[in-house]
Protein backbone atom coordinates (compact mmCIF):
# COMPACT_ATOMS: atom_id res chain seq x y z
CA UNK A 1 0.00 0.00 0.00
CA UNK A 2 1.76 3.19 -1.33
CA UNK A 3 0.12 6.63 0.14
CA UNK A 4 -0.23 9.49 -2.60
CA UNK A 5 2.45 11.89 -1.62
CA UNK A 6 1.13 15.68 -2.20
CA UNK A 7 -2.26 15.86 -1.10
CA UNK A 8 -2.28 16.75 2.60
CA UNK A 9 -4.21 14.90 5.30
CA UNK A 10 -6.81 16.62 6.88
CA UNK A 11 -7.27 16.40 10.56
CA UNK A 12 -10.68 17.26 12.32
CA UNK A 13 -10.71 17.70 15.82
CA UNK A 14 -14.32 16.88 17.72
CA UNK A 15 -15.29 17.98 21.02
CA UNK A 16 -18.41 17.21 22.54
CA UNK A 17 -19.48 14.63 20.67
CA UNK A 18 -21.15 12.67 23.29
CA UNK A 19 -25.17 13.72 24.16
CA UNK A 20 -24.23 14.07 27.75
CA UNK A 21 -21.38 16.18 27.23
CA UNK A 22 -21.26 19.06 29.28
CA UNK A 23 -19.35 21.02 26.36
CA UNK A 24 -21.30 22.06 23.12
CA UNK A 25 -20.67 19.97 19.75
CA UNK A 26 -17.46 21.60 17.76
CA UNK A 27 -15.68 20.57 14.92
CA UNK A 28 -11.67 22.54 14.11
CA UNK A 29 -9.13 22.31 11.58
CA UNK A 30 -6.18 20.86 12.98
CA UNK A 31 -2.48 20.08 11.48
CA UNK A 32 -2.50 16.18 10.87
CA UNK A 33 1.00 15.65 12.24
CA UNK A 34 0.69 17.41 15.48
CA UNK A 35 0.69 14.98 18.37
CA UNK A 36 -3.13 13.80 19.43
CA UNK A 37 -3.86 11.87 22.13
CA UNK A 38 -3.22 12.02 26.43
CA UNK A 39 -1.22 9.40 27.37
CA UNK A 40 -4.01 8.24 29.41
CA UNK A 41 -6.40 7.86 26.33
CA UNK A 42 -7.96 4.03 26.67
CA UNK A 43 -8.19 4.71 23.02
CA UNK A 44 -4.34 4.23 23.29
CA UNK A 45 -4.13 2.04 26.62
CA UNK A 46 -7.23 -0.35 25.74
CA UNK A 47 -7.94 -0.37 22.27
CA UNK A 48 -11.21 0.92 23.78
CA UNK A 49 -13.16 2.98 21.22
CA UNK A 50 -14.75 2.68 17.75
CA UNK A 51 -14.40 3.86 14.58
CA UNK A 52 -15.96 3.46 10.75
CA UNK A 53 -14.33 4.08 7.54
CA UNK A 54 -15.94 6.36 4.68
CA UNK A 55 -15.83 6.08 1.40
CA UNK A 56 -15.70 9.47 -0.87
CA UNK A 57 -16.25 9.43 -4.96
CA UNK A 58 -15.82 12.49 -6.43
CA UNK A 59 -16.67 14.36 -3.00
CA UNK A 60 -19.91 12.60 -1.75
CA UNK A 61 -19.40 10.51 1.25
CA UNK A 62 -20.50 6.74 0.22
CA UNK A 63 -23.63 5.63 2.73
CA UNK A 64 -22.38 8.47 5.32
CA UNK A 65 -25.72 7.87 7.33
CA UNK A 66 -25.48 3.80 7.55
CA UNK A 67 -21.57 4.49 8.67
CA UNK A 68 -22.58 7.01 11.80
CA UNK A 69 -25.57 4.94 12.24
CA UNK A 70 -23.12 1.66 12.81
CA UNK A 71 -21.10 3.61 14.67
CA UNK A 72 -23.68 4.39 17.13
CA UNK A 73 -24.06 1.14 17.28
CA UNK A 74 -20.76 0.21 17.99
CA UNK A 75 -21.02 2.81 20.77
CA UNK A 76 -23.84 1.16 22.38
CA UNK A 77 -22.19 -2.05 22.05
CA UNK A 78 -19.20 -1.14 24.08
CA UNK A 79 -20.97 1.03 26.46
CA UNK A 80 -20.53 4.34 24.66
CA UNK A 81 -22.07 7.29 25.96
CA UNK A 82 -24.73 8.10 23.28
CA UNK A 83 -23.15 10.06 20.17
CA UNK A 84 -24.14 13.23 18.75
CA UNK A 85 -24.35 12.13 15.05
CA UNK A 86 -25.05 15.42 13.47
CA UNK A 87 -21.98 16.72 15.05
CA UNK A 88 -19.57 14.24 13.66
CA UNK A 89 -21.61 14.51 10.25
CA UNK A 90 -20.79 18.13 9.84
CA UNK A 91 -17.27 17.36 10.94
CA UNK A 92 -17.06 14.81 8.30
CA UNK A 93 -18.40 16.84 5.66
CA UNK A 94 -16.04 19.67 6.61
CA UNK A 95 -12.87 16.66 6.70
CA UNK A 96 -14.42 16.57 2.58
CA UNK A 97 -14.67 20.13 1.84
CA UNK A 98 -11.42 21.25 3.76
CA UNK A 99 -9.50 18.26 1.35
CA UNK A 100 -8.12 18.59 -1.74
CA UNK A 101 -10.41 17.33 -4.79
CA UNK A 102 -9.72 13.96 -5.51
CA UNK A 103 -11.06 11.05 -7.45
CA UNK A 104 -11.04 8.87 -4.26
CA UNK A 105 -10.94 9.74 -0.53
CA UNK A 106 -11.38 7.80 2.43
CA UNK A 107 -12.66 9.43 6.11
CA UNK A 108 -12.22 7.82 9.21
CA UNK A 109 -13.90 9.01 12.41
CA UNK A 110 -12.34 7.77 15.55
CA UNK A 111 -14.18 7.86 19.08
CA UNK A 112 -12.54 6.81 22.28
CA UNK A 113 -13.91 6.87 25.78
CA UNK A 114 -11.33 8.90 26.16
CA UNK A 115 -8.62 9.77 28.95
CA UNK A 116 -9.36 7.20 32.24
CA UNK A 117 -11.69 8.53 34.13
CA UNK A 118 -12.42 11.78 32.67
CA UNK A 119 -15.66 10.27 31.09
CA UNK A 120 -15.22 12.47 27.81
CA UNK A 121 -14.65 10.40 24.76
CA UNK A 122 -12.02 11.91 22.84
CA UNK A 123 -13.15 12.61 18.81
CA UNK A 124 -11.43 13.42 15.44
CA UNK A 125 -11.64 13.26 11.72
CA UNK A 126 -8.72 11.81 9.84
CA UNK A 127 -9.38 11.98 5.47
CA UNK A 128 -6.67 11.08 3.16
CA UNK A 129 -6.04 9.93 -0.21
CA UNK A 130 -6.82 6.40 -0.85
CA UNK A 131 -4.24 3.86 -2.15
CA UNK A 132 -4.47 2.85 -6.21
CA UNK A 133 -6.58 -0.33 -5.84
CA UNK A 134 -7.64 -0.32 -9.86
CA UNK A 135 -5.10 -3.23 -10.28
CA UNK A 136 -6.86 -5.76 -7.42
CA UNK A 137 -10.27 -4.20 -8.66
CA UNK A 138 -9.87 -5.55 -12.18
CA UNK A 139 -7.41 -8.46 -11.74
CA UNK A 140 -8.68 -9.95 -8.40
CA UNK A 141 -6.78 -10.80 -5.36
CA UNK A 142 -5.77 -14.22 -3.50
CA UNK A 143 -6.91 -14.87 -0.09
CA UNK A 144 -6.61 -17.71 2.00
CA UNK A 145 -9.39 -18.74 4.97
CA UNK A 146 -8.36 -18.38 8.45
CA UNK A 147 -9.97 -19.83 11.68
CA UNK A 148 -12.04 -16.90 13.62
CA UNK A 149 -11.95 -19.48 16.79
CA UNK A 150 -15.58 -18.44 17.24
CA UNK A 151 -18.67 -20.33 16.61
CA UNK A 152 -21.26 -18.96 14.29
CA UNK A 153 -23.51 -17.77 17.27
CA UNK A 154 -21.24 -16.45 19.40
CA UNK A 155 -22.45 -12.62 19.02
CA UNK A 156 -25.83 -13.73 20.39
CA UNK A 157 -24.16 -16.52 23.12
CA UNK A 158 -21.63 -13.95 24.32
CA UNK A 159 -21.75 -10.29 23.74
CA UNK A 160 -19.02 -9.22 25.73
CA UNK A 161 -16.72 -10.60 23.02
CA UNK A 162 -18.10 -7.76 20.78
CA UNK A 163 -18.15 -9.35 17.39
CA UNK A 164 -19.60 -7.48 15.52
CA UNK A 165 -18.58 -4.10 16.70
CA UNK A 166 -16.04 -2.11 14.83
CA UNK A 167 -13.72 -0.92 17.80
CA UNK A 168 -10.06 0.27 17.74
CA UNK A 169 -8.56 -3.28 19.13
CA UNK A 170 -7.75 -4.27 15.66
CA UNK A 171 -4.57 -6.39 16.31
CA UNK A 172 -6.30 -9.72 15.49
CA UNK A 173 -7.23 -8.36 12.42
CA UNK A 174 -3.91 -6.89 11.31
CA UNK A 175 -2.35 -10.41 12.45
CA UNK A 176 -4.46 -12.25 9.97
CA UNK A 177 -3.43 -10.12 7.39
CA UNK A 178 -0.11 -10.87 8.40
CA UNK A 179 -0.92 -14.72 8.20
CA UNK A 180 -2.70 -14.41 4.65
CA UNK A 181 0.64 -12.60 3.69
CA UNK A 182 2.80 -15.78 4.96
CA UNK A 183 0.67 -17.99 2.72
CA UNK A 184 0.99 -15.95 -0.49
CA UNK A 185 -2.53 -13.69 -0.29
CA UNK A 186 -3.03 -10.48 -0.32
CA UNK A 187 -6.40 -11.21 2.31
CA UNK A 188 -8.21 -13.13 4.28
CA UNK A 189 -11.54 -14.46 4.86
CA UNK A 190 -12.40 -15.64 8.54
CA UNK A 191 -14.69 -18.76 9.48
CA UNK A 192 -16.26 -20.17 12.05
CA UNK A 193 -15.00 -22.86 14.64
CA UNK A 194 -18.50 -24.87 13.27
CA UNK A 195 -17.36 -24.08 9.11
CA UNK A 196 -19.88 -20.79 8.74
CA UNK A 197 -18.45 -17.77 6.24
CA UNK A 198 -17.92 -14.72 8.44
CA UNK A 199 -16.04 -11.78 7.22
CA UNK A 200 -12.71 -10.31 5.73
CA UNK A 201 -10.47 -8.44 8.44
CA UNK A 202 -11.56 -5.20 6.62
CA UNK A 203 -14.09 -6.42 4.53
CA UNK A 204 -17.64 -7.59 3.86
CA UNK A 205 -17.87 -11.35 1.56
CA UNK A 206 -20.24 -11.51 -1.19
CA UNK A 207 -20.58 -14.51 -3.58
CA UNK A 208 -22.91 -15.91 -6.20
CA UNK A 209 -24.10 -19.42 -6.69
CA UNK A 210 -27.45 -20.82 -7.56
CA UNK A 211 -29.35 -18.98 -5.36
CA UNK A 212 -28.37 -15.37 -6.20
CA UNK A 213 -25.88 -12.95 -4.56
CA UNK A 214 -25.04 -13.97 -0.91
CA UNK A 215 -23.65 -12.54 2.28
CA UNK A 216 -23.38 -13.41 5.83
CA UNK A 217 -26.09 -11.92 8.57
CA UNK A 218 -25.34 -10.04 11.29
CA UNK A 219 -26.26 -12.60 13.61
CA UNK A 220 -23.19 -14.15 12.83
CA UNK A 221 -21.47 -11.48 14.67
CA UNK A 222 -20.09 -10.20 11.41
CA UNK A 223 -19.67 -5.82 10.80
CA UNK A 224 -23.00 -5.18 8.96
CA UNK A 225 -21.98 -4.31 6.30
CA UNK A 226 -22.57 -0.43 4.80
CA UNK A 227 -21.13 -1.42 0.83
CA UNK A 228 -22.35 -4.57 0.60
CA UNK A 229 -25.76 -3.16 2.07
CA UNK A 230 -25.89 -0.52 -0.83
CA UNK A 231 -24.88 -3.15 -3.30
CA UNK A 232 -27.41 -5.50 -2.49
CA UNK A 233 -30.21 -3.00 -2.06
CA UNK A 234 -29.02 -1.79 -6.01
CA UNK A 235 -28.94 -5.22 -7.33
CA UNK A 236 -32.40 -5.90 -5.80
CA UNK A 237 -33.93 -2.82 -7.33
CA UNK A 238 -32.11 -4.50 -10.95
CA UNK A 239 -33.94 -7.59 -10.29
CA UNK A 240 -31.31 -9.67 -8.85
CA UNK A 241 -32.04 -11.94 -6.03
CA UNK A 242 -29.90 -11.40 -2.92
CA UNK A 243 -29.91 -13.62 0.53
CA UNK A 244 -28.70 -12.61 3.25
CA UNK A 245 -28.06 -16.09 5.16
CA UNK A 246 -25.43 -18.08 6.92
CA UNK A 247 -22.71 -19.61 4.43
CA UNK A 248 -20.99 -22.80 5.06
CA UNK A 249 -17.46 -22.90 3.68
CA UNK A 250 -18.17 -25.55 0.94
CA UNK A 251 -20.71 -23.09 -0.40
CA UNK A 252 -17.39 -20.19 -0.46
CA UNK A 253 -15.75 -23.00 -2.34
CA UNK A 254 -18.15 -23.63 -4.75
CA UNK A 255 -19.04 -20.40 -5.65
CA UNK A 256 -19.40 -18.86 -9.22
CA UNK A 257 -17.69 -16.00 -8.00
CA UNK A 258 -16.60 -14.37 -4.84
CA UNK A 259 -16.01 -10.32 -3.66
CA UNK A 260 -14.76 -8.68 -0.76
CA UNK A 261 -16.21 -5.58 -0.42
CA UNK A 262 -15.19 -2.44 1.87
CA UNK A 263 -15.14 1.52 2.02
CA UNK A 264 -11.65 1.63 0.78
CA UNK A 265 -11.19 -0.60 -1.54
CA UNK A 266 -14.65 -0.55 -2.49
CA UNK A 267 -14.83 -4.23 -4.46
CA UNK A 268 -12.08 -6.56 -4.87
CA UNK A 269 -12.71 -9.80 -6.82
CA UNK A 270 -10.92 -12.95 -5.13
CA UNK A 271 -9.50 -14.41 -7.91
CA UNK A 272 -7.58 -17.31 -5.72
CA UNK A 273 -9.11 -19.39 -2.59
CA UNK A 274 -6.73 -21.40 -0.48
CA UNK A 275 -4.50 -21.66 -3.41
CA UNK A 276 -7.54 -22.87 -5.81
CA UNK A 277 -8.64 -20.93 -8.63
CA UNK A 278 -11.90 -18.87 -8.37
CA UNK A 279 -14.11 -17.66 -11.37
CA UNK A 280 -13.82 -14.11 -12.10
CA UNK A 281 -16.92 -11.82 -12.88
CA UNK A 282 -15.48 -9.09 -14.55
CA UNK A 283 -19.12 -7.31 -15.81
CA UNK A 284 -20.21 -7.94 -12.17
CA UNK A 285 -17.28 -6.16 -10.80
CA UNK A 286 -17.95 -3.53 -13.10
CA UNK A 287 -21.76 -3.71 -12.01
CA UNK A 288 -20.75 -3.16 -8.61
CA UNK A 289 -18.41 -0.30 -8.95
CA UNK A 290 -20.74 1.70 -10.58
CA UNK A 291 -23.35 1.02 -8.17
CA UNK A 292 -20.62 2.30 -5.71
CA UNK A 293 -19.42 5.43 -7.95
CA UNK A 294 -22.34 6.54 -9.18
CA UNK A 295 -23.56 10.08 -8.04
CA UNK A 296 -26.64 9.67 -6.19
CA UNK A 297 -25.89 8.85 -3.29
CA UNK A 298 -28.17 9.07 0.08
CA UNK B 1 -10.89 2.59 41.18
CA UNK B 2 -9.99 5.77 42.55
CA UNK B 3 -6.39 7.43 41.77
CA UNK B 4 -4.19 8.65 44.87
CA UNK B 5 -4.16 12.69 43.89
CA UNK B 6 -1.03 14.78 44.87
CA UNK B 7 1.72 12.12 43.40
CA UNK B 8 2.29 13.46 39.90
CA UNK B 9 2.67 10.51 37.38
CA UNK B 10 5.84 10.46 35.33
CA UNK B 11 5.78 10.19 31.69
CA UNK B 12 9.39 8.42 29.69
CA UNK B 13 9.16 8.52 26.23
CA UNK B 14 11.55 6.03 24.55
CA UNK B 15 13.13 6.59 21.17
CA UNK B 16 15.14 3.69 19.32
CA UNK B 17 13.64 0.56 21.38
CA UNK B 18 13.89 -1.26 17.91
CA UNK B 19 16.56 -3.42 17.74
CA UNK B 20 16.98 -2.48 14.06
CA UNK B 21 16.46 1.28 14.87
CA UNK B 22 18.16 3.76 12.94
CA UNK B 23 18.48 6.03 16.10
CA UNK B 24 20.06 5.44 19.40
CA UNK B 25 18.03 4.16 22.14
CA UNK B 26 17.49 7.30 24.49
CA UNK B 27 14.79 7.33 27.40
CA UNK B 28 13.71 11.56 28.29
CA UNK B 29 11.33 12.54 31.04
CA UNK B 30 8.20 13.85 29.91
CA UNK B 31 5.47 15.93 30.55
CA UNK B 32 2.45 13.63 31.24
CA UNK B 33 -0.48 15.70 30.86
CA UNK B 34 1.29 16.11 26.86
CA UNK B 35 -0.22 14.94 23.71
CA UNK B 36 1.46 12.04 23.30
CA UNK B 37 0.83 10.33 19.36
CA UNK B 38 0.83 10.65 15.97
CA UNK B 39 -3.23 10.54 14.23
CA UNK B 40 -1.68 7.56 12.21
CA UNK B 41 0.01 5.88 14.78
CA UNK B 42 -1.72 2.61 14.66
CA UNK B 43 -1.32 1.78 18.29
CA UNK B 44 -4.36 4.22 18.30
CA UNK B 45 -5.67 3.40 15.07
CA UNK B 46 -5.68 -0.58 15.35
CA UNK B 47 -4.86 -1.19 18.79
CA UNK B 48 -1.51 -2.71 17.18
CA UNK B 49 0.63 -2.80 20.01
CA UNK B 50 1.61 -4.40 23.02
CA UNK B 51 2.08 -3.63 26.50
CA UNK B 52 3.09 -4.81 30.24
CA UNK B 53 2.36 -3.67 33.87
CA UNK B 54 5.05 -3.55 36.28
CA UNK B 55 4.46 -3.91 40.00
CA UNK B 56 6.86 -1.76 41.88
CA UNK B 57 7.15 -2.41 45.99
CA UNK B 58 8.61 0.38 48.17
CA UNK B 59 11.18 1.33 45.22
CA UNK B 60 11.79 -2.36 43.74
CA UNK B 61 10.28 -3.69 40.57
CA UNK B 62 8.65 -6.87 40.74
CA UNK B 63 10.35 -9.74 38.61
CA UNK B 64 11.14 -6.56 36.14
CA UNK B 65 13.17 -8.85 33.97
CA UNK B 66 10.34 -11.44 33.26
CA UNK B 67 8.01 -8.61 32.57
CA UNK B 68 10.24 -7.57 29.68
CA UNK B 69 10.92 -10.97 28.51
CA UNK B 70 6.84 -11.22 27.89
CA UNK B 71 7.28 -8.03 26.29
CA UNK B 72 10.00 -9.93 23.83
CA UNK B 73 7.11 -12.63 23.61
CA UNK B 74 4.46 -10.38 22.69
CA UNK B 75 6.83 -8.02 20.15
CA UNK B 76 7.64 -11.70 18.43
CA UNK B 77 3.44 -13.10 18.32
CA UNK B 78 2.62 -9.80 16.70
CA UNK B 79 5.67 -9.40 14.24
CA UNK B 80 7.07 -6.62 16.02
CA UNK B 81 10.92 -5.36 15.11
CA UNK B 82 13.08 -6.97 18.34
CA UNK B 83 13.27 -4.77 21.25
CA UNK B 84 16.35 -3.34 23.11
CA UNK B 85 15.33 -4.51 26.29
CA UNK B 86 18.40 -3.04 27.91
CA UNK B 87 16.76 0.62 26.93
CA UNK B 88 13.36 0.28 28.31
CA UNK B 89 14.82 -1.92 31.63
CA UNK B 90 16.76 1.87 31.91
CA UNK B 91 13.42 3.51 30.69
CA UNK B 92 11.99 1.81 33.73
CA UNK B 93 14.12 2.09 36.54
CA UNK B 94 14.13 6.34 35.44
CA UNK B 95 10.34 6.64 35.79
CA UNK B 96 10.80 4.57 39.38
CA UNK B 97 13.80 6.72 40.71
CA UNK B 98 11.91 9.59 39.14
CA UNK B 99 8.64 9.09 41.13
CA UNK B 100 7.60 10.51 44.44
CA UNK B 101 8.43 7.45 46.58
CA UNK B 102 5.54 5.36 47.46
CA UNK B 103 4.63 1.97 48.81
CA UNK B 104 3.14 0.43 45.69
CA UNK B 105 3.83 2.17 42.08
CA UNK B 106 2.29 0.73 38.83
CA UNK B 107 4.93 1.37 35.43
CA UNK B 108 3.39 0.70 32.48
CA UNK B 109 5.30 -0.05 29.04
CA UNK B 110 3.70 0.59 25.91
CA UNK B 111 5.24 -0.16 22.59
CA UNK B 112 2.54 0.51 19.06
CA UNK B 113 4.01 -0.18 15.83
CA UNK B 114 4.35 3.21 15.57
CA UNK B 115 2.30 5.76 12.91
CA UNK B 116 1.57 3.77 9.55
CA UNK B 117 4.57 2.74 7.08
CA UNK B 118 7.06 4.54 9.54
CA UNK B 119 8.30 0.73 10.36
CA UNK B 120 9.67 2.86 13.62
CA UNK B 121 7.82 1.76 16.83
CA UNK B 122 7.08 4.38 19.25
CA UNK B 123 7.66 3.69 22.60
CA UNK B 124 6.73 5.43 26.47
CA UNK B 125 6.26 4.25 29.77
CA UNK B 126 3.74 5.79 32.41
CA UNK B 127 4.52 5.50 36.67
CA UNK B 128 1.45 6.21 38.59
CA UNK B 129 0.25 5.64 42.49
CA UNK B 130 -2.29 2.93 42.30
CA UNK B 131 -5.60 2.76 44.09
CA UNK B 132 -5.77 1.20 47.42
CA UNK B 133 -6.60 -2.33 47.15
CA UNK B 134 -6.27 -3.18 50.81
CA UNK B 135 -10.01 -4.03 50.99
CA UNK B 136 -10.10 -5.65 48.07
CA UNK B 137 -7.12 -8.00 49.50
CA UNK B 138 -8.36 -8.81 52.76
CA UNK B 139 -11.66 -9.09 51.87
CA UNK B 140 -11.76 -10.64 48.75
CA UNK B 141 -14.83 -10.12 45.80
CA UNK B 142 -17.32 -11.00 43.61
CA UNK B 143 -16.31 -12.84 39.99
CA UNK B 144 -18.56 -14.27 37.79
CA UNK B 145 -17.47 -16.79 34.71
CA UNK B 146 -17.76 -15.85 31.00
CA UNK B 147 -17.68 -17.98 27.88
CA UNK B 148 -14.47 -16.63 26.08
CA UNK B 149 -15.67 -17.94 23.11
CA UNK B 150 -12.90 -20.13 22.10
CA UNK B 151 -11.64 -23.86 22.34
CA UNK B 152 -8.77 -24.53 24.89
CA UNK B 153 -6.35 -25.23 22.40
CA UNK B 154 -6.52 -21.98 20.62
CA UNK B 155 -2.83 -20.61 20.88
CA UNK B 156 -1.51 -23.58 19.21
CA UNK B 157 -4.41 -24.04 16.24
CA UNK B 158 -5.04 -20.34 15.18
CA UNK B 159 -1.80 -18.48 16.31
CA UNK B 160 -3.11 -14.86 14.50
CA UNK B 161 -5.98 -14.73 16.93
CA UNK B 162 -2.94 -13.82 19.02
CA UNK B 163 -4.02 -15.12 22.33
CA UNK B 164 -1.74 -14.89 24.59
CA UNK B 165 0.01 -11.59 23.83
CA UNK B 166 -0.51 -8.83 25.79
CA UNK B 167 -1.92 -6.39 22.75
CA UNK B 168 -3.03 -2.92 23.12
CA UNK B 169 -6.12 -4.77 21.92
CA UNK B 170 -7.94 -4.66 25.13
CA UNK B 171 -11.23 -3.72 24.14
CA UNK B 172 -13.04 -7.10 25.34
CA UNK B 173 -11.11 -7.44 28.47
CA UNK B 174 -13.06 -4.29 29.26
CA UNK B 175 -16.30 -5.29 28.11
CA UNK B 176 -15.92 -8.43 30.64
CA UNK B 177 -15.45 -6.65 33.29
CA UNK B 178 -18.64 -4.25 32.25
CA UNK B 179 -20.82 -7.40 31.88
CA UNK B 180 -19.04 -8.49 34.99
CA UNK B 181 -20.28 -5.51 36.98
CA UNK B 182 -23.89 -6.23 35.43
CA UNK B 183 -24.22 -8.92 37.10
CA UNK B 184 -23.06 -7.45 40.45
CA UNK B 185 -19.71 -8.50 40.52
CA UNK B 186 -15.76 -6.96 40.14
CA UNK B 187 -14.06 -9.40 37.97
CA UNK B 188 -14.43 -12.14 35.65
CA UNK B 189 -12.84 -15.06 35.11
CA UNK B 190 -12.99 -16.10 31.19
CA UNK B 191 -13.77 -20.56 30.68
CA UNK B 192 -12.77 -21.72 27.24
CA UNK B 193 -16.06 -22.97 25.08
CA UNK B 194 -14.75 -27.19 26.25
CA UNK B 195 -15.08 -25.92 29.67
CA UNK B 196 -12.01 -25.15 30.83
CA UNK B 197 -10.65 -22.47 33.17
CA UNK B 198 -8.53 -19.71 31.17
CA UNK B 199 -7.84 -16.41 32.82
CA UNK B 200 -8.75 -13.19 34.09
CA UNK B 201 -9.19 -10.09 32.17
CA UNK B 202 -6.26 -8.12 33.29
CA UNK B 203 -5.32 -11.54 36.05
CA UNK B 204 -4.07 -15.09 36.33
CA UNK B 205 -6.41 -17.35 38.33
CA UNK B 206 -4.33 -19.46 41.10
CA UNK B 207 -6.80 -22.16 42.84
CA UNK B 208 -5.78 -24.50 45.53
CA UNK B 209 -7.00 -27.97 45.77
CA UNK B 210 -6.28 -31.90 47.40
CA UNK B 211 -3.38 -31.72 44.67
CA UNK B 212 -1.82 -28.38 45.69
CA UNK B 213 -1.64 -24.49 43.77
CA UNK B 214 -2.68 -24.84 40.65
CA UNK B 215 -2.93 -22.38 37.31
CA UNK B 216 -3.49 -23.61 33.73
CA UNK B 217 -0.77 -23.42 31.19
CA UNK B 218 0.29 -20.81 28.88
CA UNK B 219 -0.67 -23.62 26.28
CA UNK B 220 -4.44 -23.25 26.89
CA UNK B 221 -3.99 -19.61 25.61
CA UNK B 222 -3.73 -17.36 28.94
CA UNK B 223 -0.68 -14.94 29.30
CA UNK B 224 2.15 -16.15 31.33
CA UNK B 225 1.46 -14.86 34.32
CA UNK B 226 4.76 -13.15 36.16
CA UNK B 227 3.14 -12.49 39.22
CA UNK B 228 1.87 -16.33 39.51
CA UNK B 229 4.93 -17.36 38.32
CA UNK B 230 6.77 -15.85 41.11
CA UNK B 231 4.51 -16.71 44.03
CA UNK B 232 4.87 -20.95 42.38
CA UNK B 233 8.65 -20.57 42.71
CA UNK B 234 8.15 -18.90 46.39
CA UNK B 235 5.63 -21.42 47.28
CA UNK B 236 8.12 -24.77 45.84
CA UNK B 237 10.55 -23.51 48.02
CA UNK B 238 8.73 -23.44 51.10
CA UNK B 239 7.74 -27.22 50.06
CA UNK B 240 3.89 -26.68 48.24
CA UNK B 241 2.73 -28.52 45.68
CA UNK B 242 2.26 -26.21 42.40
CA UNK B 243 1.04 -27.91 39.35
CA UNK B 244 0.94 -25.93 36.21
CA UNK B 245 -2.13 -27.73 33.81
CA UNK B 246 -4.85 -27.58 32.87
CA UNK B 247 -8.67 -26.64 34.82
CA UNK B 248 -11.83 -28.22 34.63
CA UNK B 249 -14.87 -25.50 35.15
CA UNK B 250 -16.24 -28.13 37.58
CA UNK B 251 -12.49 -28.36 39.54
CA UNK B 252 -12.62 -24.27 40.13
CA UNK B 253 -16.19 -24.50 41.99
CA UNK B 254 -15.04 -27.24 43.68
CA UNK B 255 -11.73 -25.34 44.82
CA UNK B 256 -10.88 -25.09 48.69
CA UNK B 257 -9.56 -21.31 47.63
CA UNK B 258 -9.85 -19.12 44.39
CA UNK B 259 -7.26 -16.35 43.64
CA UNK B 260 -6.89 -13.63 41.05
CA UNK B 261 -3.02 -12.48 41.09
CA UNK B 262 -2.03 -9.40 38.68
CA UNK B 263 0.97 -6.99 39.35
CA UNK B 264 -1.45 -3.73 40.03
CA UNK B 265 -3.88 -5.54 42.59
CA UNK B 266 -1.30 -8.52 43.64
CA UNK B 267 -3.56 -11.23 45.30
CA UNK B 268 -7.14 -11.08 45.77
CA UNK B 269 -9.11 -13.62 46.81
CA UNK B 270 -12.48 -14.86 44.84
CA UNK B 271 -14.99 -14.78 47.82
CA UNK B 272 -18.49 -15.54 45.39
CA UNK B 273 -18.07 -16.88 42.18
CA UNK B 274 -21.26 -16.68 39.97
CA UNK B 275 -22.94 -15.91 43.43
CA UNK B 276 -21.81 -19.21 45.25
CA UNK B 277 -19.63 -18.44 48.47
CA UNK B 278 -15.68 -19.60 47.64
CA UNK B 279 -13.84 -20.16 51.10
CA UNK B 280 -11.26 -17.64 51.89
CA UNK B 281 -8.19 -18.65 53.09
CA UNK B 282 -6.48 -15.86 54.30
CA UNK B 283 -3.35 -17.33 56.14
CA UNK B 284 -2.29 -18.24 52.10
CA UNK B 285 -3.51 -14.67 50.73
CA UNK B 286 -1.22 -13.18 53.29
CA UNK B 287 1.49 -15.53 52.55
CA UNK B 288 1.23 -14.69 49.06
CA UNK B 289 1.57 -10.83 49.54
CA UNK B 290 4.46 -11.29 51.36
CA UNK B 291 6.30 -13.25 48.76
CA UNK B 292 5.13 -10.79 46.22
CA UNK B 293 6.26 -7.82 48.76
CA UNK B 294 9.35 -9.26 50.45
CA UNK B 295 12.48 -6.96 48.95
CA UNK B 296 14.63 -9.78 47.53
CA UNK B 297 13.64 -9.53 44.28
CA UNK B 298 15.44 -10.02 40.42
Amino acid sequence: MTRNEGQPDILVTLTGVAADSASKPSAALSDPTRLLLHPLDVGITRGDGIFEAIGVNGGHPLELEAHLERLQRSARMLDLPPLRLDAIDAGVRLAIEQHTSVPELLVKVFVTRGPEASGEPTAWIHASEGPDYSRARSEGIAAVTLNRGYPRDIALTAPWLLQGAKTLSYAVNRSALREAALRGAQDAIFLSTDGFVLEGPASTVILRDARGFRTPPPEDGVLPGTTQVRIFRELEAQGFATVTEHIREEELRAAAAVWLVSSGRLVVPVRILDGAAVPLDCKVTDMMLDILTSVTNS
